[in-house]
């Protein structure tokens, strides 16, 4: 258990209000030769009238919008974003603010990144999954061939501001997939955070920002720790090794299933393989499946070959030498990162699962 | 002068043979999960051969092969380059080689620095301009929308290694164009490089490991001193403003111009600025000229206006807030950041050199 009993106050941009998020974004943005605003189409209309009118400064801003969804973050659309910033002539010191959910804070810090070898960037994450994970810890990507972040850099906003009002709008399982990131904080590092999630109502995550701020706690106590992950951030990829294969299978097939959602499959799935490697009790691990599958439901693995899964494995960026590293629970609230899982055991356990 | 006698040796990168090369590159390859050497036809046939007869563990690489010429330097084939890794299932400990000029060595660089957020690279720079300028500091980049270098990553290779051998194979304008950024380091910085340099036939570089050495090591210690050019390594950007601008708007009329060439009609413009605004003397302003107009003949600016200029210097990375700061020599071996012009003081200097 690396990071319990952390509270809220150990992230500083939550801010209960807008109006509050507003008046301290005014102070940074001051001083910027220029204000750019990254919003899709969704946040244009939902998020962005509160901001401008919680933060006059922003009136200025030029507006940058793309197209929702992830496919959108690519290569051809961040070539679209530099046109728009030289063709505006902003300089070094221009500021990106990115207004949106993680398609947005993951496309927009990897723009800033690049542009002119580097500018500044804020995060203003109005998803939950953004609030807790995408939108904290200073890495930044865009998807290709279909592999998911796989161009990306490590480039930290100037800062990440949260707000709660921004969630009042999403739907119930936009909530939940949030939720998936929070209990992953809570699985590997924070076992009161992990209790206090068990029997929430989704819903109710809209109010409870001091629960957000306990899990994007976690994740800037770890990406701080570690920003370039050589150790203690792999634990961070905890559910993700099968998670994003699941995802990409999912998005390859046809089939799109919520970030949230695949890194609850992968959680159950990798908890199973923690079991399986005598990491976890069987108890430990009961309570994980019971857990996930009240939020979730059972995860659904019919289609799923090994085959599938090896293919997009092999891809995840934190292999080495062609060897599988897990980040694994070793109880609640804690974990290890570098467990290497051959192809056989993932076979075995996709089989038990199924 | 913050930079004089500087011995090669403070650059430990230079090989008078390429066997010893061979050798060192073989000590640093070992370990890497996969090995990928980046080339452009020119370079493929030319170097590689030679490398690879120098260094037997080459011959396990992937061959990554580019069409020559700067407009391959682009997010297109960033992003073919991409693929190519993907495909090939490169890990975070894959490394890559860049064989070749500044083409290759910037595009290679600004690959490596967002493949999975970060993969290690070597320069084996084989053009003068490449081993004492591209290959050296740490800047990756590719142009975007005709503006050079606008996208991309401070990332630093893992090392870059040098060896004359490779220039026995360059055509004369290609070792002039070395060597105006030779000139340069001499003038902001070490005046005994520039007195060394001024008298010589460019063929003789091919057998001045030292001269090299020298100058490689003015860029190591600037850059060293400043990685990410917040002060004193804007110097290095002496006689690009006006040259950047320059060779953009030759490429932009379809009459390309080496970048040296452009160099040398910057600093001669930029050294005329100087003298305007009382940082040279006549005497050192008529040096600068002299040394110049023998190697490159008397700049022809008969085409250029100053609106075309100030389109290009208005998108050079080191302005801020539309101001215009310029980095210009205050003497032989030194020189001075930062400096404001206005439009005015560019058009009159413009005029003046008509």
């Amino acid at each position: 258990m690396i990071a319990e009993n952390l509270k809220s106050a150990d992230f500083p941009g939550v801010f209960e209000s807008l109006a509050d998020l507003g008046s301290h974004l005014e102070s940074l943005v001051a001083g910027h030769s220029k204000l750019f605003v990254l919003t899709d189409e969704n946040t244009l209309s939902c998020c962005w009238p509160k901001m401008a009118a919680a933060c006059p400064l922003l009136n200025e801003a030029h507006m940058l919008e793309i197209d929702p969804g992830d496919d959108n973050k690519c290569l051809e659309i961040a070539g679209q974003l530099w046109s728009c910033l030289l063709e505006t002539k902003a300089d070094r010191n221009a500021l990106i603010i990115n207004l949106g959910g993680g398609v947005i804070t993951d496309l927009g810090g990897f723009v800033a990144s690049a542009y002119k070898r580097g500018i500044a960037y804020i995060n203003i994450p109005t998803t939950l999954m953004a609030q807790t994970d995408a939108a904290i810890g200073g890495k930044t990507g865009i998807n290709h061939d279909r592999i998911k972040n796989v161009v990306g850099t490590f480039h930290p906003p100037k800062t990440t501001l949260i707000c709660p009002v921004f969630l009042e709008t999403l739907e119930y399982e936009e909530l939940l997939s949030g939720l998936a990131e929070m209990l992953k904080h809570g699985l590997i590092a924070d076992k009161t955070l992990w209790n206090d999630l068990v029997n929430i109502n989704p819903k109710e995550l809209i109010n409870r920002a001091d629960l957000i701020g306990r899990s994007i706690a976690v994740k800037t106590y770890i990406t701080t720790e570690d920003p370039h992950e050589k150790g203690i951030r792999k634990l961070l990829n905890a559910g993700h090794t099968i998670g994003h294969a699941i995802e990409s299978q999912a998005v390859a097939k046809g089939k799109p299933l919520s970030h949230g959602r695949a890194v609850a499959m992968g959680m159950a799935f990798e908890s199973t393989l923690a079991l399986a490697k005598g990491l976890l009790t069987q108890d430990e691990n009961s309570e994980i499946q019971t857990v996930l599958n009240s939020f979730f439901g059972p995860p659904d693995l019919s289609e799923l070959t090994t085959e599938d899964l090896m293919q997009f494995v092999l891809n995840d960026k934190k292999n080495q030498h062609d060897k599988f590293l897990f980040a694994l629970p070793t109880g609640i609230g804690t974990a290890a990162f570098d467990v290497e899982i051959k192809e056989d055991e993932i076979a075995t356990c996709l089989l038990s699962l199924k």
